[in-house]
């Protein structure tokens, strides 16, 4: 893949040498796809505006987070038939850092009979917003030291939702973190459904055999009958596994006393690790992904935290956990990504876990369980 | 949204100040969109070659024809997927003041069992063409006074139907109004079907509680029970009503000795209106859509002469109103939208109109009927 | 349609004069698509990497290899929706001289039961690889005389196949001929299926009346009933014929003791020819696509080497037809286009193709049978 060159939009020196770069892919299935690097010291982020302000990944020093997909370089939504592959064609454009399941539905794909209209009970694999490019992309560069960038993607359409997603992703100069806002607007004049999940992935290196997640919760449920066989386990991660099937594990998140949760993946010495700190009452679903198959078939873990648990919407609805969006308001959602590259970080960030999951211990359930599990 | 930076490819001065301007859409959903700018003196209008030659929108002043659709920007065709949404996937992209429907088919999606061929069969809302981008786009600046560009849509595929669009859509300097003149061709060796529907929409600020529509007519026929609850009220116009449900008029127009219809919008007061004129042997039926919903919902009426009315095409076709194009036939379609901003104006055209209906009243059928309507 | 304006990247005078000359399409369809121009003295040939690495056309002097497709132009992979037309949409985009049908499948649409995963059962029309962008394009001009083109597809999804194509398209200065070069690999951890064939079409002029086929055969199978109506004539062509339905004849070629086999086209005089050569062991199937339509229909012949012939994947794979490439493994095709513009050339291909059949006559079947043909 050819090398995309950057353009200097906005450059500093202090605290530490920053810098906003943008840059366009050229070629194949990433020709056209629009990336901003938020730089700041030796840590960086890329955004695709053209991918629904998606986060590509992160760097800190020669430490990449992120994961490599089998989808091996950035897919243009234009390359995206989310119709082909019985729906699952999402999947053809999957390898972010992070990128949103939504905004008018996520999970499998299929017919949500529930909905009276048939321009909206054609669901397919984890929604469209993920491949609607932005615009009015802004760059962020002010005074208190936030850079950052923000874009609005309009998932709109005539007799059918009108969500508009305005995400505004910006770090403190010389943090090793960046936080994403972003604000969902019905601008219909009727209420309308909102799913939102953060699916934010992580590969090598963090993730290896050893590593573990640890998140305060007082819920912990599989998916399936195939997650159930090693909930027990749900906390640690295997090697490279040629064959492994995927494990999902629905989680209620415990959150602090400000209302916020995070969740850690820590490598298997603790020495490093990157955490996602999200608001409970915005986010009040966590789904972990774990899918530890082969290194070349996408080794990775995901957390998803969501207004919903993605299982079919219709489902979801029944269990009270799909929004009704009123006309006119706002959906706000705050999370904050931050890498650990120490065991003193490390040990920070567990401790405050420890905290918010006080004397309580995770209810652990063997097998798929309603109101949690569409599967049983 | 971004601005467009216009080129001037053409201009002058006299009669009046005018020019040709062409110019490309750079962000979000719109990116690649190339747009056409016609402008004389205070009246311009906006073409859209990369959407099959629609017509974004007129301008008198500070006046836009037009509307404003949830579809808030210029959508690229490459973002549209006509079989997403169950097959209604064209309304992602559909908010132009003139898109054609057709030109194998418009109408509701489905399977049309009647072909031959399963290329054919897969119909989808209201055809491809809206779709395709035009090649050979030229600009026209003749010596007699007309400006305007054109374009050629092929809408072709192997096995299947060979349709080509050639459009030249032209004003003359210092009038108010534009002329869309189509020549549809069938390349193809044997004869195929064609259907052709102008869906020409309004909004605000023409639009509004207490306009009117004024045509000639000989019959007016609800679409559905629905559109039959309001019949006699076709004419007239709601305020925006949230949770108003669209409601459809076929009607059989009445022309004029050279067989010329005319179909007016005028505003409340009378004082400002639109008129599209177009050749009763060319587009024998005149579909009439309310959709008075909500501002924010897109409140708009279409006019929409057509050869067909936009029914299932095998309905269409059991009515004798799907044309067969012969091999190297030609069909050729001319209509003209006018702007007239002043009750003198609006009162000739009425008074025109007055002129082809003569002594004969409509006929107003209470309910959905045969041929006309699909629905009963 | 516009000119594409062409940039030199490599050119020299010995022994011919030479030019590899890039450029890309900005209208249409066809905006955005890259081409690749390679030249030696009079003969040159088009490579689409925006479309797979598809050959669009050769030339020799003032004469085109290629075909005249209702597709007039090239069409950029974003307007190609191959779930429409009930997963017919592929033909939309189809009018080259050489593409690739597959990676993963190819043959007509349906769902394949057999597949495990609903993310592989979702065949459409000759896959997924025509419609992919190639990256890492890179020019070749090495000091052997061979200049061309290579570049890189990836047919790769999550949970799903992990093909990727790399491409090397060259000529030697001063031949009359190409040689593909195609090596595809197993990126996954697991063995995936592979379907490859080359769809390579000839039309006008050296398709006429007359015109005929000659390739070294064991076997001669009709697809289709219709097919086997006129099997004794496989080898020769009718003029452009209004109504004539396709026919295909499925073969067994037979090769030289280097392993490889050869197919002509020749002219009805016998004085112009284009040649197909390529290596059994690769290509144990030999398809012959016969489409003398209407020229304005797309009057053609193809000739189709492929690891399967083209019936539905689950039929090929139960009669083991159906490539099972292990992790890692490579797949290697070799396959040269030459034009043979007079009889001495024509007459020594002949030859070489009747020394490879030898004393033996093809067994020509006067239905469809198994294990060939899925229609009985």
């Amino acid at each position: 893949m050819e090398h995309v060159e950057y353009q200097t939009v906005h450059s500093g020196k202090t605290p530490v040498e920053w810098a906003i770069r943008k840059g366009q892919f050229k070629e194949g299935l990433s020709a056209g796809v629009e990336v901003v690097e938020i730089q700041s010291g030796d840590f960086s982020f890329h955004v695709f505006p053209t991918r629904g302000m998606g986060v590509w990944q992160a760097k800190l020093g020669e430490k990449r987070i992120g994961w490599d997909s089998p989808v091996r370089n950035p897919v243009h939504p234009a390359f995206v038939n989310a119709k082909s592959r019985n729906g699952l064609g999402w999947l053809d454009g999957f390898n972010e850092l992070m990128c949103r399941c939504g905004l008018s539905f996520n999970g499998p794909p299929g017919q949500d009979e529930k909905m009276a209209s048939s321009i909206e009970s054609d669901l397919t694999l984890h929604g469209k917003v993920a491949n609607i490019p932005a615009h009015s992309v802004k760059f962020i560069a002010d005074e208190n030291g936030e850079i950052g960038v923000s874009g609005i993607v309009d998932e709109t359409t005539l007799f059918g939702p009108q969500l508009q997603l305005t995400s505004r992703i910006t770090m403190k100069l010389g943090e090793k973190s960046f936080t994403i806002r972003d604000q969902i607007t019905n601008l219909g004049s009727a209420s309308t459904e909102l799913e939102i999940l953060y699916h934010t992935n992580f590969g090598s290196p963090i993730l290896e055999e050893g590593a573990k997640l640890t998140i305060p919760a007082s819920q912990v449920v599989p998916n399936s009958p195939r997650s159930a066989e090693d909930v027990q386990e749900y906390r640690t991660y295997l090697a490279p596994t040629q064959g492994y099937t995927e494990q999902v594990y629905f989680m209620e998140p415990l959150a602090d006393a400000n209302g916020n949760s995070v969740a850690l993946l820590e490598s298997r010495s603790g020495d490093y690790g990157v955490s996602l700190e999200f608001k409970k009452e915005q986010l009040p679903c966590f789904s972990q992904w774990k899918c530890t198959q082969a290194l070349q078939d996408g080794y990775v873990t995901g957390f998803e935290p969501g207004t919903n648990f993605p299982n079919f919407k219709s489902f979801e609805r029944a269990q009270g956990r799909v929004i009704d969006l009123q006309p006119g308001a706002t959906y706000d959602v705050e999370l904050t990504l931050a890498v650990h590259p120490n065991s003193k970080e490390v040990t920070s960030v567990r401790d405050r876990i420890a905290k918010i999951q006080g004397d309580s211990t995770p209810e652990i359930c063997p097998q798929p369980v309603s109101p949690y599990s569409s599967i049983r």
